[in-house]
């Protein structure tokens, strides 16, 4: 391990220029759901290309149907060293309504919001601002040393805002090459301005539609109300009864696989700054759903979820219609967590409707789609370095937090090339990503730079 | 009590002149949905004016915002004679889709189905021949005797098939003149070719819409799936609610008001021709809905319904969206038997339930609407009178049937002017009223005349 508090400083040093470097990058208007702005996302692809080709990385940038993916690649030139594998994105939101922007969304600007220096641009935190605080730093190191400790696979997509549909087609196209040990990606948030934190697991997705279906037509109620099937009753019938009275799901065989969360994580759980009440009174709610006995951590981080989105059935136009519809729909999804096994789980829901049904009624499902839950391995040492470079760089440990919502292309890492990845993130809760006026705070950037800088160190 | 026999036969002997004057009435194309049908309808309601001056009638063409009303009265000479009312629409339903004719819809004509003869034209059965049933039965009586044996109002309107929008308040405002003893209409159907039916009940209709507030706005299912309270959840928990193991609504106080059907009419519908199985595949279905050992008759007849005609919540387009949304809605209706109180009952559900909701999640309730069900005094003179005349027409007693549905005008008629209205019709279930070929069968008609002077002689 190099000592590498000098090329720390430097960092403090030359913090203007890190931010000049990444003001050029958000300079390019890359809106990569706009057709109209498709020569900028290549703009900022090749911007990328010939950033990495100036550290020393063997370069490609690869056209798909949508956007390019740069890919950058450093082989080390001593044997056994790990393989680490970089993601992130160089694409950005629309920035509408322009109108509620301060400034323009693509002529960076330094402003200061709570006494912080923030800089002010689309892109600045989502995902710009947060791929270059790696990339500065592997630009650091390997200026200051003239070589990285790890070989390093480097992608950087422009599709991450519209789906990354070229994407896991790349990946398992070039699975082989992209072999590696441990993947890194800097698109998260801190838990606070003060307290860095680390995913530890990303709940999976699961997702169906079904259409139940009573009489053969529509009827009139008043001639066949009392005994004709009303499949908007059925439907509600078969939602009620999934959930029991203590707000678990009644799926057969749904919690195979769940596992509690290790007390020791519980306890810096509830060791955090974090109010109840306060959260659900921003989304306007005075109680919680779900599980009795669940903190809101593990509600919505380490627990399976069964959500209605959609329903649909007879009519909903102006005024009344006395009609027993023939059919009515819903689209559902749940939320996995830990080792469900999505495909069992569709199966046991079409039973578990399928056994509701009355004589006579039928159901037709739609077609169902998953995204398997991840757990990270987080006793390893990736997570132990990472965690360390963190509390040397901020003073105090990561949170290992949960993540409610699915990443998929940290579902592809797992499933294409079987690892983990550490999701580490500078962002900040009030950096307002796909809004107006987005900002990515000084701070953030060069302490996170610096954070890079001491957990590429430790691999020496 | 006049002998009637030549009559009748007469009724027979000039049957093709009773088509004729039906054929005139029936080539005026009284389509009162469609604007461009406006002076037709204007016509229609002239032929039927001139019609009742003819009798002898005074007769007056009532101008509404909509289409006319034809108001024709008869005054008895002789004291202490009853007074009746007789309503019937001029307006018919539109003739789409017009491919599907295999005749004119306005040029009417005569063809065998079955083996008997048949009446093909819009509105031959609903209800220019129906109500033809009664003018010509009169006009008969009348040119015969040069007298009727009672007081005689009738009400022909032109906006039944668009709403009846103007009736009430015509009826409202002319409620002295129209004081009557009892109402007749000719817009209801037999049993089957055989046996007549007179109505001895009509459901009511309660309409009611809610709307369940959960979230404050739409979120994320991945960031508060668990722990936001699903109103599409929360809505199918209310409906299920509703409903007791047995069938029965669980609403509270729901049956006050709810009579069983006295035996001898059970009886009477055990004896029907009637197949529930085959009944039940009409419409796809292999089993009932509704109240645990109750007939179909029962159900549709006598029975209150709570129904769901429409729910929506959430995300019903294509494809999958991971919301939670912030509100689902549902429009419900009752259908209403015996002397339930709506307004009781609107209250009840209500409570029922603002008390299912979680903490915090809130109701809106959009405005209801109702109608009360009517049950006639069927041991009346009019009813025994009316069944009378219809066993001597066609050899057996009419069944007295219930109403599944509502019709309005007989609810005006019991609140706006406290009468009963004897509800028989001549047509048939394969009439195909609102469909392409409507028909009317010449014995429907022709019999449809003679019951009526059989009725009209009994009040002799």
């Amino acid at each position: 391990m190099k000592d590498i508090d000098k090329l720390l400083s430097k960092v403090d040093e030359e913090s203007d220029d890190s931010i000049n470097i990444l003001f050029d990058l958000l300079k390019i208007k890359s809106i990569s759901t706009q057709t109209d702005f498709r020569d900028e996302c290549k703009k900022a692809a090749e911007w990328l290309r010939d950033y990495l080709i100036q550290i020393g990385l063997h370069t490609i940038l690869y056209e798909t149907e949508g956007h390019p993916v740069v890919y950058g690649e450093y082989k080390s030139s001593k044997k056994d060293t790990k393989t680490i594998l970089f993601y992130g994105h160089y694409d950005v939101q629309p920035v509408d309504p322009i109108d509620l922007w301060d400034s323009e969304p693509f002529v960076p600007s330094i402003g200061m919001i709570e006494g912080k220096k923030c800089i002010f641009a689309r892109g600045a935190s989502d995902d710009k601002g947060q791929l270059l605080t790696f990339l500065q730093a592997i630009k650091y190191f390997k200026s200051a040393y003239n070589e990285l400790p790890f070989n390093l696979k480097i992608i950087l997509e422009g599709e991450e805002e519209c789906g990354s549909i070229s994407l896991p087609k790349f990946i398992a196209e070039y699975k082989e090459d992209l072999n590696s040990d441990i993947a890194y990606v800097c698109d998260t948030s801190m838990w606070n301005a003060n307290t860095p934190a680390i995913t530890r697991s990303l709940r999976g997705l699961l997702s169906e539609e079904f259409e139940i279906i009573g009489p053969n037509r529509d009827l009139h109620s008043g001639e066949f109300g009392g005994v004709a099937w009303n499949p908007i009753h059925i439907i509600s019938n078969i939602i009620s009864d999934i959930f029991a009275d203590d707000g678990s799901i009644r799926i057969p065989k749904f919690y195979d696989g769940v596992r509690d969360v290790p007390p020791e994580i519980l306890k810096d759980w509830s060791n955090l700054d974090f109010d109840n009440q306060s959260y659900l009174s921003k989304i306007g709610q005075k109680s919680s759903s779900g599980e009795d006995n669940r903190s809101i951590f593990e509600k919505t981080w380490t627990r399976p979820t069964f959500e209605i989105n959609g329903i649909h059935g007879g009519y909903t136009d102006e005024g009344t219609k006395t009609v027993i519809p023939s059919k009515a729909s819903a689209k559902i999804t749940c939320r996995l967590v830990g080792t469900q096994d999505p495909e069992e789980i569709i199966k046991n829901i079409h039973n578990y409707i399928i056994n509701k049904l009355p004589e006579g009624v039928s159901v037709n499902f739609k077609g169902s789609d998953y995204c398997r839950a991840i757990e990270f391995n987080t006793e390893s040492i990736y997570f132990k370095s990472a965690s360390d470079a963190i509390k040397n760089e901020w003073g105090k440990p990561p949170v290992f937090t949960g993540g409610g919502g699915s990443i998929p292309i940290v579902e592809v890492f797992k499933s294409e090339l079987n690892i983990d990845t550490v999701l580490i993130g500078f962002a900040l809760d009030n950096d307002r990503i796909h809004s107006p006026n987005e900002k990515y705070n000084v701070d953030s950037y060069i302490k996170g730079i610096r954070t890079w800088l001491r957990l590429i160190n430790n691999y020496n």
